[in-house]
């Protein structure tokens, strides 16, 4: 009898956490499909799409309320165990992530509404589109990676996280050449550069998702010695000049 | 009997909440500090300062860590009721929300580094300052509101704000003047403008402590319908060069 009682509220937790699991791959589906958009109306000059990217953050928005709504739900209700807690506090998380990557697609969105008035610069909007469709593919692959328990996959979204890194400080040096060449281009180039930023804080969130996969499997984070750190930051001190630090950490 | 078991699991969850508010004020003190001296090193070009800034960011990760583990573990332990499981989230996201305005500092000093390097840009390391201290002043009164609930304060903070968002378009203006004046300027500009966007953002995390205030008191989360960002995204949509906007919602 009491075994079947403790059978039945196991049960109950897992059906709930696949509630939520199934929400979270809504919301991240509509992220990635947010940061797509953004970078493509960016690259076309489709104010329209941009409008869309920028209405459609409300839905993200609603989701993440939802998901915080039933994450304590399940916790009051459950009592979960602290592996079981641990991973609903995961969840939790990971969609605070998601909705800040929401958050960022929509600025770009903003931007492009702006940019359209302006002269395009360079082959930066392809540039930019590129780096974007990186982070979605990472973000993808962290996704799968939390459904799957998948600590390889996770390992490897961070790894891929300084190839963002690298396409942004490469994409910076292009933008300063640019004001430098013709300050003209300075208010472009300044909205680029925020662009190109907020696509690289993105990489930034989806790297926190792959650790929080690599927490829950193995109960250490990756992300306490994150080589990036100290490189750019050394990286800014000497260079000066073509080093900026665009590591917040 | 019962009622007594009641009254010692209620005490015991109080005796763990205040040993977690304890340790919020203790990482928010940390926190208020780093702000103040990154801007100050910043001021006063004062490399040794800004160092012990970066370093001191270890101590705040720590603390963040430490106090998810706690909550946790409260959660686990003393499976609290709705309301007090709100609580507990709530301290969760607020200690994520100054674990970033640590990262945030610690990025400022970073830069400080770099910038000592470079020609003064006229006031602006001042006016960096004063925002700075705006934002101190706020994440200090935000603290308070959480540990007295009270709303009103919440509210006057999150009203505040605006003075920041102001302050920071302001000094971006005249970045974009320096810019345009003199080339050789751009790279120290940068800088100074990575570093105003840094302090912008921590006004966004302190908005969103006090925000958790609210909804502790209320249930309601007055960041729905946060005015401020209309405003700037149809600022920067009619005015183009001026109006860049700063708002990521």
């Amino acid at each position: 009898m009491e075994h079947d009682l403790n059978h039945h509220i196991v049960s109950a937790f897992d059906r709930d956490l696949e509630g939520i699991q199934a929400r979270i791959m809504k919301m991240g589906g509509l992220v990635e499909e947010a940061i797509i958009n953004a970078a493509k109306s960016l690259e076309t000059r489709d104010e329209e799409l941009a409008e869309r990217v920028r209405s459609g953050d409300a839905i993200i928005d609603a989701l993440e309320n939802q998901l915080n709504e039933e994450a304590a739900r399940v916790i009051a209700l459950r009592a979960p165990t602290a592996v079981d807690l641990r991973v609903v506090l995961s969840v939790m998380r990971m969609s605070a992530n998601l909705e800040r990557i929401g958050d960022l697609s929509k600025n770009i969105a903003k931007r492009t509404g702006v940019l359209v008035q302006m002269q395009p610069i360079g082959g930066t909007a392809a540039s930019l589109r590129r780096m974007a469709r990186e982070v979605e593919l990472m973000l993808k692959d962290a996704l799968d990676s939390y459904i799957q328990r998948d600590e390889e996959l996770a390992r490897d979204v961070i790894e891929r996280d300084r190839d963002v890194d690298q396409m942004h400080n490469t994409l910076f040096r292009e933008l300063l050449t640019f004001m430098l060449e013709d300050t003209r281009n300075i208010t472009a180039c300044m909205h680029l550069h925020f662009i190109a930023k907020n696509i690289e804080r993105m990489g930034d969130h989806v790297t926190s998702i792959a650790e929080q996969v690599v927490f829950l499997k193995t109960g250490e984070k990756p992300g306490e010695a994150r080589p990036k750190m100290d490189v750019t930051s050394t990286d800014a001190a000497l260079t000066g000049a073509n080093g900026l630090s665009e590591s917040e950490d």
